[in-house]
């Protein structure tokens, strides 16, 4: 299949472009390296060194034999959208290429705009190159788990049969997202949703929950084919951070009472998880949605896990929760239809967690202490995110 | 109260503005004019000849001897938004600044990107604005029916109790707009929503139905106080069209079968429940909604009422529908809340329909034929939106 992987240069889009290669797809990767521009930005840096992108391409083809197309470019730009669709003619599309932090967008005014502006028109100006140029194009896009909220329902997957008066419909689930970044993931799913229905493209919109671990089959060939490792307050998630944390002597910086749960997977599951979308495409004109977890762990389990597995004494800190979020909270959420394609989960267990801690252990001179704690707070309408100064 | 009623030039922001004053509260008229723009790119106009904006508020001071604030600027210039509300300080902000036309937006890729940017960005302007200078602001927001699309079971206003699985929550109403216009106004109230729970703003999300009449109480005193009357494809609204084309001639021209039904109310009502919300604003930190419309029609039922009320015959044509809508659906939509508050309709009768034709009959010489069929197809990513030639 020829598949274009937007977002190819970041966390997931390298991992699975190199994991779409060797299955033997014919794949281009699209990024316009911003995730880059976010550490200078930051003062921050991933813990594991990532090689330049061409770097990255001209490796795997010494490793693994395989070309893959490369386009450097920017979304928002429909001019390099159309020309870069024209040239690699996809039948597939996965699309990463969105701002994906939500503390990014909640540091202040101009950071939420970027966010919602970046990952709106980026996605409407594919709707456009798609119907434009070839409809039966699927695309795969990255949603998150995060637009649910927490319901005091049980969360279904993208629709929910509702009963009301006497009469019935299916209707898209209701969100209540947490940040301007998730609330632009709720506009995109809106849009997506629209173009299938006006122009019978065809989509599936993945809802994926906190993805944790860095190592996948194709990363671990060569150390420039690894993937990123973030563990700073803005874009670090908890699982990896807590790792990293405990690796370094840390407290672990639980949010509030940590009781808040939410759905969780394995890097390698995302791999799976999308080829599986690609290889059961939906029908012309269908957008559906697929709940991509493996998991529910609350944050209080997941530190726990990691002060247990982790050599050492670990102090768990519980700082005020920076977010705007119910600590305490029912969470059920369905994630049946993955599985019903096939996907065998890795869950999680002490050996993921020891293979994230010795990759800790190779890095840590690298670690930033200052950069761990959360700067951005939801209540304000501007945080300072300072450059931390490295750590000796 | 001190009140700021962005797009204040428009079509119902000019006559809110006015009736606001009238009424005695401190109004100040905010518009960057693009809806002067958008007629010189669609070569036409306004039945009813529109003033100068400068012109309009002198001739209020003259005639009412009431002073009206003006700020002309953009609100996706956050420093415009900034020091207006600086400078205005005001109690309320009624927020009618987005493009609105249905149509325009599915022109292509351009206008939708433009439409949902400008919308968007602009109200994150504002929500950031307010919460930075004053959060006890009451946001009075134009949402839209359309937002709900045609659901097979009851709308409600802006939230539904939903039964489970054994387990009961309120959540935002489900919604399924019908163009990206309509998308950017559901986009818009999940970003309010958001900003009300993190920051303790207090908001009214009124989704408003199709709004039909010209004349107010305080637009009638002079000519130049006039407001809009539009009636071509792009940004006229189904009454308001079959009314001109009753007069001038021209076939009423309903799309598609014509069953699809849509929640009405006069202009005079828009008036009246944007004040009723003003009144009884909302607590700290909650985001309500109210369904504003009075009555529901179908477009058969309004295309018979005008072919009856205006003289001679009409013959009525079923165009395929440029839309993509249903043409045959369930409609009941909740709208109490505002009658709760006190408000008492205008229903639609033939008297409100003779006093549009004879305004039209007034000014059937400006009418521009060739500006009233639909020009924009829903199915297509690019309609071409001619420049009509002014009829003899």
């Amino acid at each position: 299949m020829r598949i274009l992987v937007l977002g190819g240069d970041g966390y997931l889009g390298w991992p699975t472009a190199l994991h779409l290669s060797r299955r033997g797809h014919d794949v281009g990767v699209v990024d316009n390296q911003v995730r880059r521009h976010y550490d200078l930005e930051m003062g921050v840096d991933s813990l594991v060194p990532i090689a330049r992108l061409q770097r990255r391409v001209q490796c795997w083809e010494e490793v693994a034999g395989r070309t893959l197309g490369l386009y450097i470019g920017d979304l928002t730009d429909p001019a390099f959208v159309s020309s870069t669709l024209a040239d690699a003619r996809p039948e597939a599309i996965v699309h990463f290429a969105e701002q994906r932090s939500a503390p990014y967008s909640m540091i202040d005014r101009a950071h939420a705009v970027y966010t919602q502006v970046n990952n709106v028109v980026g996605t409407l100006n594919l709707l456009y190159a798609i119907a434009d140029q070839d409809p039966s194009i699927h695309l795969v896009k990255l949603g998150s788990m995060g637009e649910y909220g927490t319901p005091n329902i049980d969360i279904e997957e993208g629709f929910i049969e509702i009963h009301h008066r006497g009469r019935t419909d299916t209707l898209p689930y209701p969100k209540s997202p947490g940040s301007f970044y998730h609330l632009s993931k709720v506009h995109d799913s809106h849009n997506i949703h629209f173009a299938c229905k006006i122009w019978g493209l065809r989509s599936t919109d993945l809802n994926q929950g906190v993805v944790y671990g860095q190592q996948t089959e194709e990363t671990a060939l060569h150390p420039d084919l690894a993937t990123r490792f973030d563990y700073d307050g803005v874009f670090g998630t908890v699982l990896n951070r807590f790792v990293i944390q405990a690796v370094v002597g840390h407290p672990l910086t639980v949010y509030g009472k940590g009781n808040q749960t939410r759905g969780m997977l394995d890097i390698r599951d995302t791999l799976a998880c999308i080829e599986l979308a690609l290889l059961n495409p939906p029908a012309e004109g269908e957008y559906r949605v697929f709940n991509q977890f493996t998991e529910s762990f609350s944050v209080n389990q997941m530190a726990d896990m990691v002060a247990k597995v982790v050599p050492g004494e670990h102090r768990i800190d519980h700082l005020t929760d920076p977010r705007v979020e119910l600590e305490d909270h029912y969470y059920r959420a369905a994630h049946t239809k993955l599985l019903d394609l096939g996907l065998v989960p890795h869950l999680l267990d002490d050996d993921l967690i020891t293979s994230l801690a010795q990759v800790v252990e190779r890095y840590r001179d690298r670690v930033i202490d200052a950069a761990i704690r959360p700067t951005v707070e939801w209540r304000r309408t501007q945080s300072t995110v300072s450059a931390p100064a490295r750590a000796s």
